[in-house]
């Protein structure tokens, strides 16, 4: 038996001394059967009694909008299993040796990591160890036993050129995410397949790969749109990065779409603040969040996850930052 | 002596059996000198070895630009101490009987309340069960003897009705949050204070108070904004009210600020997305979180909070929604 419980608390519960509980649990001779019955019994309704789960949370990352909504629906639903939430999260928590040590935690029953830094061998170690966890939007490609839920980022992107083509554009230019990044490499994929579908190549002149920032994103659609001939259209890693190319389009004086189309993805709150409104993305944040816990309570519970790599599928939102040509 | 350790636990510490351990435990008298010190020294380890710590975080809120900026700065900080952050986030959190329960968790040392949904005097139950617990941005007044956290909303509000009036403005409206909220009506007393100090009495009709929201933001600004003769400033609870303000003035054919300035509050990221970028006012939403902690960690080691009610300065950004009349 894992002796979770202290003597003191069994003494209390059972009215007997320490040291009779302490007896009852070495086999002493010198205790009345009635007594050991009730000590023993006590100890077994411990052993049984269901311990509260605790669910370790790690969002290496500022909570905002986006992280924040992913967050946010963790916490809700596993509240909804009874789960506890331990949080990790901030920038802080990305220079832990929080992986290893989870095992070891005794009160700690399975984790849910979103946008892991660390590389997939680690991701194996853990679950090599037999620590249940989950990952949601995971950087690189997971590695085949580890249970992951993202979005579809390559379909969303296809959408994304696929909108831009019917609208006539054929000269588009893309300001892509890391390409280290499994979200950045498959939006690029899903942008250069419906082109190519279209009969259009991705120029490299074309192409810009930057730190998926408001400012950054400023910087790269100057270039983009100092290009001659100008691209009719810019297609952005986030809303972010789309913010950004608006204001470089209205610094060289050119109006959004009349000049040119932007598109952004993710779908935040700023896509909706930005004059005129952001054609984007809709990333389904909250089912990510939601399903990779329901991917864990199965593995609590002792059963494979269904399907272990989850993609969602994402929603093309077309605003006012987008035009025929 | 608290008893924590198992019995278990000391036996694989020290090498010797679980009986010899609770034998030395329970005084018996056949137990080598040797042995029972190692024991009891492994046992007085454990007394003094400090149990991690862990704190109850609440926000019954979607952790979006502005609350998750504050769960983030709380999380960093907890950590820097070595605390365990048990977080319950999310609009469901708002529905818990959460804060009865706390003071009989035996493995939660404190708690830190975002935004409480709950009356004072459900706050002074809990501060009267001697759990320590500091609120952060409180919703009403906070009671003289609950530790508390906010930013300056009055002093905020002030300085934004100063820059219009240095602009020349006199004419300006107010969209106010909810009366019954201590930022709402912090931020509106500011407001009058300002105006009544350059000679101006703010008219109700000049006055919105809404759920400071981008959709009632819009329609509460349609209405300012046909009044005759027409406001030339509108100041706004907060940035998405500001952002609904702005396309309000839009959708009339008015520019900002070259027909009406328009100001928030918060200085979230929205703020910089909006065209012409916002004027607003910046809150301290991590030192709020940080110095949220610290005063938690002087609770739990037994001293008083240095300031009960804590009230951090805020900072006008002057962007490009504000001009002279």
């Amino acid at each position: 038996m894992k002796q979770r419980a202290s003597l003191r608390d069994i003494a209390a519960e059972t009215g007997v001394s320490v040291a009779t509980v302490s007896r009852v649990l070495n086999d002493h001779v010198n205790v009345a059967p009635r007594t050991r019955d009730l000590v023993l019994q006590a100890v077994e309704r411990r052993r049984q009694a269901p311990v509260q789960r605790t669910v370790y949370v790690r969002c290496p990352y500022v909570l905002s909008d986006y992280f924040g909504l992913i967050v946010s629906s963790i916490a809700e639903t596993l509240k909804l299993h009874g789960v506890r939430l331990l949080l990790d999260a901030g920038e802080s928590a990305q220079h832990t040796e929080a992986l290893r040590g989870l095992p070891g935690q005794e009160d700690v029953h399975g984790a849910i990591l979103i946008l892991p830094p660390e590389e997939g061998d680690e991701l194996v170690a853990l679950a090599r160890a037999g620590f249940p966890f989950v990952v949601v939007d995971p950087r690189t490609p997971p590695p085949p036993d580890i249970a992951s839920v993202s979005a579809a980022h390559s379909a969303g992107a296809r959408a994304v050129a696929d909108h831009l083509i019917s609208l006539g554009h054929r000269d588009i230019a893309v300001i892509a995410g890391p390409s280290e990044w499994l979200a950045g490499d498959a939006r690029l994929a899903g942008h250069r397949s419906a082109l190519a579908a279209a009969g259009v190549l991705l120029s490299t002149d074309r192409l810009r790969c930057i730190e998926p920032t408001t400012a950054e994103g400023r910087r790269a659609a100057l270039e983009l749109l100092a290009l001659d001939p100008r691209p009719t259209a810019v297609v952005c890693f986030n809303d972010k990065v789309a913010v950004g190319t608006m204001q470089a389009a209205r610094s060289l004086g050119l109006k959004v779409p009349e000049d040119v189309s932007v598109v952004g993805f993710d779908d935040i709150d700023l896509s909706e603040a930005t004059d005129p409104p952001l054609t984007t993305v809709r990333q389904p944040l909250q089912e990510m969040g939601s399903i990779a816990v329901s991917q864990l309570m199965r593995m609590l519970d002792g059963h494979r996850p269904e399907a272990l790599h989850i993609e969602l599928a994402t929603t093309l939102v077309v605003r006012e930052s987008t035009a025929a040509i």
